[in-house]
């Protein structure tokens, strides 16, 4: 039986927080101490990002309690049941090298933990190693409440393999906000996936710089935030959001058809965690008004296409996308009603595979391991 | 019951060549003896092309013998007998107006045609009328070999509601020169169709600037023309080709991944009868090496999209789209590979739509009345 | 100018109620006095529905005022509008015959009625002609309060032509009953789809065998009849049921997983107007648990289908049919949370064509003139 | 380092020769002498297969030269040359336990193997696990000569994890039979992909019962074989089939659309290498006619389905299925040409897939890696 032993130092690999490596034009540069490590082909370390997304890690040992789970649905008892399992997904980017998978597979075993699901990428073009681990560690042999000491042998793993991690527990329930300006299709969608069980989170609440959609909120029992918008206040509100999610501890950002635009340092600091629903099949008409130019253009197809929101506009990485079948019969208002069936059917998709931390960033693409 | 009178004179009113009518960029402007015309709503006239592509209207009320056609599969007898009966098809456009449909149908009626299939569209932006008609002339009162006086009355009519109209007749078939480069696909998916009965055309050549799918032609029995292209001969190669579709009667080019651009006479004068296939979803990445730009993008879906080649490249009207779902799994290669698969049924859908009379276009954009 | 004259006697041929004709096992035999009238060709005449489901036409001339609309999203004002202008659908079938196209044309032009949308279908097969005209009346020549001459006129060309016909007035809003059970997907996108002005409309009512789904009624404020149903009482419920529809007007009846089934005399009045959504692409895995069937077989695909709930279980003429694949992975959980997105697009289609009256019926099977 | 150390006897766990494990109802009873080995869970075990299906695996050592490759497109270089470069797919079947990742990873590690893409399933319903890994062994310790001491050792393992195991080398060209009737799409089809590289097999010969097909084999240059058939030969002609699957070692026989049904013999001995294309969307329309069926019952999805060929007719294993939304205007002749663009695509896929080692069978399902 193989052993492996841990060295006493295991602090150069921190988790990363949402596992995104970015490219160069849209990200700020890296702490300069850090430069000075060993050289890592194509890739750039990545700082823990300032909002609380690390949370899902421990730093002492213990777990925090999990918050209640806001999905109830009884339908879906039986994945509650293995949600509460004492269960984890681990998700590794490394270069590409002989020995990683049996590496990791092996130190999972030696602790005594059963893998229940792997899935894994290598993608030739940069040489890029991806993989993603569900296991389960009700039996691991330190004890489930030292997870710890599992955590300090993945660091050292990764270290030697150049390796960034993230582990995320099932028990901790992402937090999600979600943004929302007068269209209420995705809106509706969230909250009823979330009732039915089919989303794992809480919603602590909507934000909206309209107050049109609170009766929808009301409804559905979650606090509304109205934060009104205009010429003159765009840095304040910007920082009213910022708080807000720092203070709520949110995990991941929603805009569920927000249709404002953010500024650079907000997209820098959050676009990790920030999903966006774009009403075109992208890259064709970015911006504004994609049905009208759409129909312009005469196409016979439309598009939905939820991407993580970076700086640039409409250019972050995609995580998925949909289209439909239209005809010369189809006028505007056909496409907008149409394209509704379709955003938030792709937003519901990429907001669950990134709540079951599904989804990881390389060169500005997503690697989605479909459930 | 209603009877119909015809005018003396019956020159206004022309049958006009594809029923393109063209945006004006794109577009050579009008001889100027018809501006004096009365003004038309949105609609310029439309010159006949000078490539024989108005032989499907007769002149003196005699048809010429139908070629022969090459499409002779036993599965599709009864087709093929339909089709040698005596219909036609009948496009209009005009400016929507009360009155339109009654009287079409009244005119066929009182000719004793039967109408077989009818469909329509009405443009609420453009305020337009599109229509078209099968219907089924055997029982003509005047003789099914007098087709010259039924047009006659049809001129009468499209000119009282100033309307665009185009004739076809079914056993009169269709003449496709097919263009290739190197890559075999979409020319053998063409063969094969034609073969089966799919396709209603006769192929008399097969043109390409390479050698390299002479052997695909041998296969199928069909005469290969190799047509050369350096950066030197570029107009030579054109006019050679000019002259081919002239001399030969060809009524249909088919740029089956031709790969090279015309010049912009060329385009202006055949973009009504010259269908390019495009490997991608429209109007995303236009232009060279579609696939390796998707996937340095990396999109979710991949596409292909059929449309009319006019000068400005991949702009053209377009016929028809299709996707297919990929995942960060598919590199270069395989998206090549999925999409040969589109490629071939995109194309091979416009193609038969096209044959079949059901592409309209306006405003640079189609109006197709599928099968 | 043509001109119509009309008979005196218009009694012979009423509009039917849903245009349903029917087969021979699942249908009522025909009152005895309508059997003398002439032979009609593979077409069995249609008594009208003892619901009150031909409330759309009129008997003396006027109008009853118009429901208020259900649906008042703004951004469907321009199609509201429209809706509240004086348009009708003039659904027809007939034996296919010369002539029947200018003549009903012609009809609608004499009383000066513009044709806005017209669609039509011949079936070889069968050798029937179908076809759905929406027209303008507003115009019309003896004024839009007296449509019953209108009708008369219709009723005469109906009788010359063998002809079954409907017309449905836009300004009287469709009443919809919702049965529901305990699955909540459905019901929550109808009424969603509702205020957002989708579906043209009315809910006076939901009605379900269960309790649990009243706090979604109450969310949409519309009234929630709860008909407890057992083992001893289903005829009581069914009565109460049948009395509802009656006393509450109500023209289309939606099971959205309702999950029990009627009794055939039930069915035998009510399939034309009732809609049924199963799991399962008809006609493979009828009856129950569909999602479980398709599970042990190791399809690949799954399905859903909309379709008339006729007295022969899952057998109904189908509207619409969407599938989406799946893969090993897909256990009968992922199964059920996939199909819940297809139940919920595939009837929401079904219904609103019917609401528009884009659905006939003929030998079991459907003619959908789809939007 | 770990090390992995091989006992003596190394017979008791055999590679299965296409790791189908059946069902009771279709299959033949095991060999008495290993009903005596220790008792499985949930496991049948698998005789091998007489045809010489297991020729990929070596006995001694050495490996037979490969036979040259039939698709030699230059676009499809690259892979040709992956695949030519020593690399092989290793597929596993077991109960599912801990540690089996972390022993094969190891095990191939172990050997300087490295591990190029690894795909794998848990299936909760029945406790089994499967996994799929494609490893290249070009540095291998022992030298890429004598990768039986590397089989001995998968031996072994899989004896320890009750695991049923089968390894194909890539430079080892599968040889396919392909079978037809008088339907010529599929056959097209298979013959165009071989040559575009897309299917990675030889094809030694075409066989039909009828003569018609006879030029297309010719226009390829693959050996056409007719083996006539009528009411009495049908034992002979299957044995003549029979004796030419042995003679020409054949690894795939693929039914592109033969419509005769075999012996439950001949299905018993072939099914695990023997796909069909059906023409419907199964379990519907299972048997003859289907798109007549499909027409009759009127339904708005028409599908093709690829499955091994069991004795019970149209209810082997499905290992793929597509569809096409079809409407009230498709007449039985627009879905038989419909239908023929669904058949060669899922035909394609199943074949390629089945050849790249992706397909997996339990419990009459499939578990395929799709590429």
């Amino acid at each position: 039986m193989p052993r492996l032993t841990f060295g006493r130092d295991i602090v150069a690999s921190k988790p990363c927080a949402a596992l995104g490596l970015r490219r160069a034009p849209a990200c700020p540069r890296v702490a300069p101490g850090r430069a000075e490590q060993q050289p890592r082909k194509h890739l750039e370390p990545v700082h823990v990002a300032q909002a609380p997304l690390s949370s899902s890690t421990t730093t002492n040992g213990t777990h925090s309690a999990p918050a209640p789970v806001a999905s109830t649905s009884s339908r879906d008892a039986s994945e509650a049941a293995a949600a509460s399992a004492l269960s984890a997904n681990l998700l590794l980017i490394c270069p590409d090298q002989k020995g990683v998978i049996a590496a990791v597979s092996q130190l999972l075993y030696g602790f005594g933990c059963n893998i229940v699901a792997s899935d894994q990428f290598t993608d030739s073009s940069s040489g890029m190693f991806f993989q993603r681990i569900t296991f389960d560690f009700s039996e691991i042999v330190i004890g489930p409440g030292n997870t710890a000491v599992l955590e300090r042998a993945i660091a050292e793993l990764a270290n030697r393999f150049n390796m960034k991690w993230k582990i995320a527990y099932k028990n901790k329930v992402k937090r999600m906000a979600v943004l929302v300006s007068k269209q209420d299709h995705c809106l509706y969608d969230l909250l009823i996936r979330l009732r039915s069980g089919e989303l794992r989170c809480e919603i602590p609440f909507i934000i909206s710089n309209h107050p049109d959609l609170k009766h929808i909120a009301d409804t559905f029992n979650v606090p509304f935030v109205h934060l009104p918008l205009d010429k003159n206040n765009k840095e304040a509100q910007e920082e009213a959001l910022e708080k807000l999610i720092k203070e709520e501890k949110i995990d991941v950002v929603i805009l569920a058809r927000y249709m404002q635009i953010f500024t650079q340092g907000f997209c820098e600091r959050h676009w990790e965690h920030t999903i966006n629903i774009h009403h075109s099949f992208l890259p064709a008409f970015e911006g504004a008004r994609p049905y009208h130019r759409a129909h312009e253009r005469g196409v016979k197809i439309i598009g939905a296409t939820a991407h993580f929101a970076t700086a640039e506009l409409d250019a972050g990485p995609i995580i998925d996308q949909a289209v439909a079948r239209i005809t010369h019969r189809d006028n505007v208002e056909d496409m907008i009603r149409k394209g509704r069936d379709l955003e938030r059917m792709v937003l519901a998709r990429a907001v669950r595979w990134h709540l079951d931390d599904r989804v990881m960033v390389y060169n500005n693409k997503t690697v989605v391991f479909e459930d």
